[in-house]
């Protein structure tokens, strides 16, 4: 008989609604060069959330179906119908990345069998995947599914940005929302790579928590004096590339401000179109989803961009994205260590508590999902 | 006895006023290498008025001094003092660019004397100006030095442009107070060079100036329609970047928004990220001092930026630049041919008609100040 297994889907219905549910999905036999991974562990990820509730106000949502077969509904404002409409019709499945057991292999991928590895590809809330060898990343002997879960977003995330800042020419980097998973991550790297960072936090406990780590430059943007200590930082660092995670309000602005004042400050004679040192902040996410607000008060050599990791792999290419691979796993255990607050099953991942919890989008709220786990 | 001129100057005072005055400053001999200029035109530009009033309040300025040596001084609220600082004390000529007659030469800048030169450097704003040979640019037999006043800003600004566009891989572009003596300019390059232009305008007349002129697309951002309108000629020519002179408010955030609706209106799946088609807007200049308000619902693959002239010519090397000054006086009595509403002498611009007529940047507003005009 044909293997099967549930998966979590998200669907914009007709009517411009919002749907989430579990579906049971054959399990595809595995091609000679594939093979079939049981998925014990799949994180969370902002970026996850973002296609699993699209456009929809969960504040508003409705929850049927049963504890084993959840189905939840929450409404779309018309407004935002426009945004969803591409995805309209279309049941997707969510998930980027997860770790899990090889349990099929084709015949050119059999030394993977009974392994433990990671995967980067969409779907990964669901009990089995058939995926290529070639997708699989061999997590050291000894690392369990929960340990390898988030190999991919985050590290390879954090190492985009450092690789950013030195393919751009930057020597020294800013990051927002720093005390994060992924802020704490880059925070290890640069100091393995001995590079300054800036971390700004918007909370004196997350000041803390970054202190506790050993970050050397922390500012926290609720500070009356954030502005000059930020200046003072940028001074001391030469930091003229940041990432944000915030996208919406003033604090894309303010950072290049604040690189705009340290340069003038090491400047010798005024000009009048600022300073010629490029200043650059890409918004590598969307925690306020309001407008971004730029002063433009930072004279001409400035940039504000999107950052998605995908493009970013392309365009370094797969010799350098290996690269990247390996280090995660050889130091998945220190370096890209994950934490999680909650662990759930994929019908867990559906409730009210849950989905309140995890759409806080918090570091203290990050969520695992465990497909195989008894609801 | 020593030659001397007189020059319009620009102060920040000790007291966070500005002041602007004539004075009357020695005129240098030539080296072997430089020439004496007497500047018979200079335009009064955009980015000339940046330095020539900084963050002043110019509606609030007083008027003193003589016919022959007026003197205008102009508060500087409290809170743009700061940004000011740097130039305070300092008295700074002003003038991007002008023209006039070669009266002295250097022993190897002979070939010039006599010549009717153009010349990008500042300061123009003055009677007489010693340069160095190899900034000149000589203007074609029969051409005047009002014709030949605005050689630089505008028309090697809008040659930068599609310069920008193709080497950054774009192959159609938008331009935005499009009806400007710049914006005409681009409409004729354009043309010239077979290159598909997104004209957007604020006002009805602003269309029919270009239509006029046979520009084939002409948004007006005041028509109900105008981001259908926008859509349909993005989707029409396949724009993916725009040059904004506007900065402050929405509207570059309106053409990113239309240039992605035009991106996934060509795509054949939904796209979680937004399209992969990649968006930019430079910003160029500031016709709205607000801030800039991006709303981001464009997708990952976008940036802003600013953009000036200086560094773009540093970045493609003197040679290209040589090209395009070269194209410049070959057609400088057709493609970049420019229209003054008005003309004065170096008092004459620092009266209170002058200073409300052209502080208020509008192409119908226009100035040439005649340097060796009688006031």
């Amino acid at each position: 008989m044909e293997k099967n297994g549930l998966q979590i889907r998200s669907l914009v219905t007709d009517d411009g609604e919002l749907q989430l549910s579990l579906q049971r999905v054959p399990v595809g036999e595995p091609a000679e060069d594939e093979v079939v991974v049981r998925i014990d562990a799949a994180p969370i990820n902002p970026s996850d959330i973002g296609l699993l509730f699209g456009a929809a106000d969960m504040a508003a949502a409705r929850y049927s179906g049963t504890p084993e077969s959840p189905v939840v509904t929450a409404p779309i404002a018309p407004a935002l119908r426009r945004a969803m409409k591409a995805r309209q019709g279309q049941s997707l499945p969510v998930g980027n990345e997860g770790a899990g057991l090889v349990i099929e292999a084709g015949a050119k991928a059999q030394h993977l069998l009974g392994k433990t590895v990671a995967i980067f590809g969409g779907a990964m809330y669901a009990q089995y995947r058939t995926v290529r060898a070639g997708d699989c990343l061999e997590l050291p002997p000894g690392t369990t599914a929960a340990e390898g879960a988030s190999c991919f977003v985050n590290p390879l995330t954090a190492l985009g940005m450092t690789q950013t800042m030195r393919r751009e020419g930057h020597t020294a980097l800013v990051h927002t929302a720093a005390a994060s998973n992924l802020g704490q991550m880059l925070n290890k790297i640069c100091r393995a790579d001995g590079i300054a960072l800036v971390n700004i936090v918007r909370k004196a406990e997350q000041v803390e928590i970054l202190r506790g780590i050993g970050a050397r430059y922390v500012c926290n943007s609720a500070d009356p004096s954030f502005m000059d200590d930020l200046i003072a930082a940028l001074s001391d660092t030469g930091a003229t590339i940041a990432f944000d995670a915030i996208g919406g309000g003033k604090l894309a602005s303010q950072i290049l401000t604040a690189m705009e004042a340290a340069a003038n400050a090491r400047a010798t004679e005024y000009s009048r179109y600022g300073s010629s040192v490029h200043k650059q902040v890409y918004i590598y996410g969307s925690l306020d989803t309001a407008p971004t607000e730029l002063t433009r008060s930072y004279g001409t050599a400035w940039a504000v961009g999107g950052w998605l990791l995908t493009p970013f792999l392309q365009k370094i290419g797969a010799a350098e994205v290996q690269k990247l691979r390996e280090r995660v796993a050889r130091e998945i255990k220190t370096t890209f260590a994950s934490h999680y607050a909650h662990e759930v099953s994929l019908a867990g991942a559906l409730t009210p508590e849950a989905i309140g919890a995890y759409n806080k989008r918090a570091t203290s709220e990050k969520f695992l999902i465990r497909p195989n786990a008894e609801a």
